[in-house]
């Protein structure tokens, strides 16, 4: 291990990657992986928590999702690629600190209240779901790190982890556990399609393995400035759903000459679709390229690469954990 | 593995055993071992559920405990001895059963409301705690068992073991956990020295381990029929906290005598703890024998083949679990 600082983050297997993670969390993670020492993991007990009744297709999803990782520039030189279920260490710090965890502090989690809501239908009212924030503590404290990098919507997570974090330490008077900080990434920049959240469950999304057979129809049914119903009426950018995605992916120089003459009518939603579908060719070709060469073989030797980095770490943590705690046999 | 049925059954490491637990528990074991394929385990990570402020504790009266089941006639040979803790896939089946198990079948399961009440001082209110029946559940049903020993009061987790059990099979379309059947064990035959529950936070109960200098005083202070204020009143044994001990340990013969003695003002409750002593060190004795032959390295011994084997047994459930969810990898 380096010097450098160590940092946590994990995603779910729910899907092939879209844009809207590629610009919210990977883009984001491509950078930290040069300032830090980075564990990324596929959280696949996680999206149990929800997804149990589907938990094939969540395994299904793990190869696709460490290829579009790496295709989009995750460099397993640089970090730690790995999945959570094959570290069963995991499952251990859960289980002992979901001893010490008061059960008022995850029914008071905002997050666990609105997801509930949210998700009703799917039958969720399950002790792993409450317990969701205990897992992500085990998760991201076995590393011991300095930071994880999170989006605003995860900060009370981050909040109970350090509760957690200090009661573990308090109660085995221990200075073991840090209390990581949240390294606050910046809001989802791109909407769907259709202008809603970008989501697979919505179905408005671009996948970084779309080819552009797929991808065409998609940017031609694009929702725009909804006031502009002819070409010779004036536009405006700043309220249209399109143009998030060329501050994005083309090139800046351009962007001047687009919101000057989509306001002033010389520049069509054609134009402009036309444009980007270019861009996207041009961001995604690379991405695809790479990805193309990384055949299943490839990828499961960058898992267990990784694998066997984090697990060599966990035991070691769960051996001080174990003896921070006098459970140690 | 023969082709005998299969049973589960786990004590907490609490303390040094008493005869209560000998009586309630041990003989009863003795019995099963020769009729079944047994798997013994200390559950330490249970006793976690309400110590966990205590660790060290727990983890100190491990190999104690083990001393005191071998030393009671559990035959390592017959069957398999082994320590919770360090069967990691325990975790990692609580933690997949605890997905898929309704956070109400664990609020509503009456034993959790009980402890919750009697225990509200230690602080307990916890997400390990309520999902203590999860964790049971995983530890048996790692084993496939055909049943499981319990106490009437157990009868509730037996219960929602098998709901859970009937669960996952449903949600993932398998037969793979059986329903395991409570084998019922009879109540506590016997008090605490001083009429109540024997129990260690009541400081009234007789050790396997303690010698009969400890153990003279213990019985002298005995309560016995509270009627009977001198030898001179006649006294009645159906409602006497000593008798009891009398009909476990001492030699059946004798027992009409005493009966007798009691009613017609013959046999004075000194005899009667003279008696019992001489009946508890012929009892006692082959067992501290055992005891003392057994050092530390020969129940770690012990513990670790215990391990060896239960482990192999958990692995390949683990296995079928995850290949039954199609959460193999
Ligand atoms: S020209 Fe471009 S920016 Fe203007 S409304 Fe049409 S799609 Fe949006
Ligand atoms: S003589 Fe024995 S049985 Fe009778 S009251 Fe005394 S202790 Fe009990």
């Amino acid at each position: 291990m380096s010097d450098r600082k160590r940092i946590l983050s994990g995603m779910r297997p729910t899907g092939p990657l879209h844009l809207g993670h590629y610009y919210g969390v990977i883009a984001n993670w491509l950078k930290l992986q040069e300032e830090y020492d980075c564990f990324f993991f596929v959280a696949d007990w996680h999206a149990l928590t929800s997804e149990y009744s589907n938990a094939r297709n969540i395994k299904n999803y793990v190869p696709g999702l460490v290829q579009d990782w790496v295709a989009s520039g995750l460099d397993p030189e640089k970090c730690v690629i790995f999945q959570q279920s094959s570290i069963k260490e995991h499952a251990e710090l859960q289980l002992l600190l979901s001893m010490v965890t008061p059960l008022g502090w995850l029914e008071r989690n905002p997050t666990y209240k609105e997801q509930q809501e949210q998700l009703a239908a799917k039958d969720i009212n399950t002790h792993g779901f409450l317990g969701y924030p205990v897992l992500m503590a085990a998760d991201i404290l076995m590393y011991l790190p300095f930071g994880v990098p999170v989006g605003k919507d995860q900060l009370p997570h981050v909040e109970l982890m350090r509760e957690i974090a200090r009661r573990f330490n308090h109660l085995y008077d221990t200075e073991l556990l840090p209390e990581p900080e949240a390294l606050l990434t910046e809001e989802a920049k791109l909407p769907g399609l259709d202008g809603r959240k970008m989501s697979k469950s919505y179905d408005n999304g671009i996948a970084l393995s779309d080819s552009m057979d797929d991808i065409m129809p998609k940017v031609r049914g694009m929702l725009t400035d909804k006031n502009r119903l002819r070409k010779s009426d004036p536009g405006d950018p700043s309220i249209c759903n399109l143009f998030p995605y060329h501050k994005l992916m083309t090139d800046p120089a351009r962007l001047p000459e687009i919101e000057e003459g989509c306001r002033n009518a010389s520049w069509g939603c054609v134009d402009c679709k036309k444009l980007l579908l270019e861009s996207m060719e041009r961001f995604l070709t690379p991405i695809q390229e790479r990805r193309s060469k990384l055949d299943a073989d490839t990828i499961q030797d960058i898992v267990n690469a990784g694998n066997d980095r984090a697990r060599e770490f966990a035991q070691r943590t769960m051996a001080q954990v174990r003896e921070a705690m006098g459970f140690d046999f």
